[in-house]
């Protein structure tokens, strides 16, 4: 049972309709890290400035992540700016400081070497190649990636996307990666023909999908009352889904299903407060009781 | 075992990007009678200009809808002209010539007068109470509204939400009542406190959700690659979930689960044609079958 997690720990500058958060602890790594943690021991591959605060490395140790991969370096850590409109799914960002995230070369210590599930978070698509030739033969290779690789770096995107065996990516994406296909079952398919093994599409409000060419599930969205601040909720998405498959280790579609699940459920937690904050108190037992609220939300 | 009907038989004429249909027959009653035909004796009141042609009322008498509700006048029927864009919940209304319609008085006939469902479609709020008067006292009120009346008649439209036991909007239409409320679940309980006992919230391609003050629940899209033309899908999911419940005749939360997956289904054939094509060939055996790969897209 291992999961390796590659992305950023970073400082989130956050801005909705009703308050304004400045640096406060975020990125794709800790956001997955922390989602996973209630399922399996995640080790994460990042690195971050002396300017990290050590209180927060030493809540994610407590909470069993595993960070002998993260490098510390001279510098300044990673720093986001995004604003978010009435609507939470609009996201302006105001501000990408890499700093020394810009420089990563990811290493993974000896630890790391043999995992049964890899996660490339948001990271440069021209990275993948190095860390897999570190990580032996996973069971499960899994990414996600942003609006700006697709931009900037869409043939390398599309080639990893293609040896992925699941690939996590938000309505908006998939439609972008798919030469602009409206229709989203069509702009699945298109993508599913580039070779990923299994396409987990998330919605935000109206839930996900995950397909391959033999079937379809789907989950609705919690249904939420007050959307906090929706930052990480796709990198929760993915911690709970592969933390849920680490702990398991069957990757069966009945599996899939239920991994589905409890990535809407980490991702609907998230969502409840600023940055990574709901984390301080969430135990399995909300979890476990929201796994139920799932159930009855679309059983018939 | 009765639901009755109040609403259009009209003609549309419909382009979308790929294709234009000059005048076929559409309307709310003759989409919603037709999707409840698969489950009971739908009645429709409703009015209709000399234009409108006898071989389309045969085929719905043939799929058992009581058309004794219907008047013919002198005239010409309702014509709707609308524009689907590349998605197609964008629609926009080129032109609305009521004729006849806009004299509408219902009057129903004797054989409508008791009735165990009531069905108000898309027409005028300030209708509702004359209608009402003729039948009795159904066991549901069910209604629907349009944009239009959202913006025309705000007042009387929100006096009869209050007096429906189910009111049926899409989402869109939920926040506009809502005083302009962004999430869906808190707009949703605006209205829910004007005192409907159930809203239905159709999302188009994301699926339906349910909610009272007791209970939630949603269903997905029938995932869909080919959305021919989505005219009428609201009204056959009225008429999906209006039919099936006025066949169980058994009005719990339970049996109000499956009527949204029921409705569902009838709004996800409809869109697969042009106007009311599907439903020449449609079988209960078809439907039956969706209704299961259904349960299969969600169940976990």
């Amino acid at each position: 049972m291992s999961l390796i997690v590659i992305g950023s720990l970073a400082f989130d500058t956050i801005e909705t309709p009703c308050e304004r958060r400045e640096r406060i602890v975020g990125g794709s790594g800790t956001y997955c890290s922390l989602a996973a943690s209630y399922f399996t021991r995640p080790r994460v591959v990042s690195v971050v400035g002396r300017d990290f605060p050590e209180r927060f490395l030493e809540f994610l140790r407590k909470r069993g992540v595993d960070l002998r991969g993260v490098q510390v370096k001279p510098g300044k850590t990673f720093h986001w700016e995004g604003l978010y409109g009435e609507d939470p799914n609009q996201r302006t960002t105001v501000k990408t400081e890499l700093n020394v995230f810009g420089r990563f070369k990811p290493v993974l210590p000896a630890s790391s070497r043999r995992a049964d599930i890899v996660y490339l978070a948001n990271i440069d698509p021209e990275l993948h190649e190095s860390i897999l030739a570190q990580t032996g033969r996973p069971k499960i290779i899994a990414m996600d990636t942003i609006r700006f690789w697709i931009q900037n770096k869409r043939q390398a995107l599309l080639k990893e996307i293609g040896r992925a065996d699941i690939f996590f990516a938000n309505d908006e994406e998939v439609r972008m990666l798919a030469d602009g296909e409206t229709n989203l079952i069509r702009a699945a398919k298109k993508l599913l023909n580039l070779g990923p093994k299994l396409l987990i599409v998330k919605k935000g409000e109206h839930g996900a999908l995950i397909l391959n060419k033999n079937f379809v599930f789907g989950v609705l969205a919690h249904p939420c009352e007050a959307v906090i601040d929706p930052t990480g909720a796709g990198d929760c998405f993915a911690g709970g889904f592969l933390g849920y498959l680490d702990k398991t280790q069957k990757f069966t579609p009945a599996e899939f299903r239920r991994a589905t699940v409890f990535g809407s459920i980490m991702a609907s937690f998230a969502i409840e407060d600023f940055g990574i904050g709901r984390f301080e108190t969430l135990s399995m037992a909300e979890i476990d009781k929201r796994f139920k609220d799932f159930k009855r939300l679309v059983s018939f």
